[in-house]
């Protein structure tokens, strides 16, 4: 099976690795990028067998996967489309899946796409990044199945089985809100802890010396890349403002109560906070 | 020697599991908690040999650790000096110092304490949560070392040794302030994230489907002991509304910059933040 990569980084590059641990041998991986000092890595890494252009790349691949920031898949992806063989599966790891869904819905070639989230990552980035077992036991989203060819499909759930994944079914504006608040927001979050708390504390020394592995574990996100988040954060811009909003009022929630010294109103809120024990425990790490 | 630990749970517990790896033999660990369970499991676990009443197991000790909530020990920290051995050694481990290190600042036997941090610490609470490890490379905090005799500063360093533990030495104030924004406020940051996402996603079948490792690293302090947090909040209260007005204030800084689609904005913020990423990887987990 020839596999082409569009953009060799974290993702792209676990889904071969993951892929691999099964199918070596007849897998023949080809990797496209701009930065050439990634297919290199790629290369060493055994991620991919060689390079080539786009449209030679794009032409012999049976699997199509591409793994780059949503702002340019939303512009590549109509052309990959346009591109591909005819029974070629072509597979997006976007973040958010409205307005990719949106731009290739009446595409001719729409049911040879596959719109699909994998859950899973690491605030890392590179295909130096990845691991063969990034995508196991995580949940794979996969949006407007109705629209994908019934050969794709079949295809791309044996790639996921091969990966040990589960497959959940969402339309994108569903996908789309829920990420906002459980993904997207917990970046902000965090991007935004680490400019409160560098902004206080001027020495790095002295942070280190005082931040344990709870502000750690808080702030770790605030390391993901700025030009992966950006174009995710702007293609789900709604919805993650109405996270925002929420999570302010929250917060402003909060610091009421402890402005007028409620302990109990504390208390009660934190019980209340308390209660994602146990969705958090059933989460693989 | 003898060790009275008053409040059995993650931290006490985890500082004689640590001693106890040099110390075995010549150590005898008393315990004292209200909860009668706490005790059962302690002794269970191999943390105290016996459990007596508060007044005989302050007479008899070498060593006195404190391991309760910070209002709690702000009201027993002078009873305990009132009754312990003229030599003996008290320490406590509370978040937040200044009010602890000023009600025992003109005590009589001031110099019998150690006013102490270790940072050091899981989501988790109980004497079932304590391990051995969790204090080694970790940091002390020690304040006011210059009210603590010398005898017991001596005795003190070597305990931290034992438990391969690096003391810093700070006064309460700045202590208090700097713990504010590198561990207090990512606890409020966690608590508030956790509501923000219940309150908008109600099927929790539905986060867990959705939500990945980096969610759960952001959310994980949610799980913390409202009792044990409570007053912690209350007690660095100051600081702890500037940290809280701070961060407000950097999560609307960002959401301007979605609003107005500035996506240059958001990566120069994003940019910003990842120097975090040179101090989160010296922490240890």
């Amino acid at each position: 099976m020839n596999v082409t990569l569009i953009g060799v980084g974290l993702i792209s590059g676990s889904f071969v690795l993951g892929l691999k641990k099964t199918y070596e041998g007849s897998l023949h991986v080809c990797g496209v990028d701009r930065n050439e000092q990634a297919l290199q890595k790629a290369k060493a890494l055994g991620i991919i067998h060689d390079s080539k252009s786009m449209k030679e790349a794009i032409a012999e691949a049976d699997v199509i996967a591409i793994g780059i920031p949503v702002d340019a898949l939303e512009q590549l992806l109509p052309e990959v489309l346009d591109a591909c063989q005819e029974d070629a599966l072509v597979i997006d790891f976007g973040s958010t899946k409205k307005a990719i869904c949106d731009v290739v819905a009446n595409h001719p070639k729409r049911a040879n796409f596959v719109a699909a989230h994998p859950i899973a990552g690491t605030e890392y980035s590179g295909p130096e990044a990845a691991f063969a077992s990034l995508f196991e036991q995580k949940v794979m989203i996969v949006c407007e199945e109705e629209k994908s060819g019934q050969k794709q499909m079949e295809l791309f759930q044996e790639l996921c089985q091969m990966l040990e994944m589960r497959l959940t079914l969402m339309n994108p504006a569903e996908h789309d809100l829920h990420l906002a608040f459980v993904s997207h927001l917990s970046h902000v979050t965090s991007f935004a802890l680490s400019q409160a708390v560098m902004e206080k504390e001027r020495s790095e020394q002295r942070i280190f010396d005082m931040a344990g592995s709870g502000f750690a574990s808080t702030v770790r996100l605030a390391k993901s890349s700025p030009e992966m988040w950006s174009p995710i954060f702007l293609q789900n811009r709604e919805h993650l403002l109405e996270g925002l909003s929420t999570y302010i009022d929250q917060l402003e929630q909060f610091k009421k109560l402890l402005e007028e010294k409620d302990a109990d109103g504390m208390k009660a809120y934190m019980k209340e906070a308390n209660r994602i024990r146990g969705i958090v425990d059933r989460i693989s790490p």
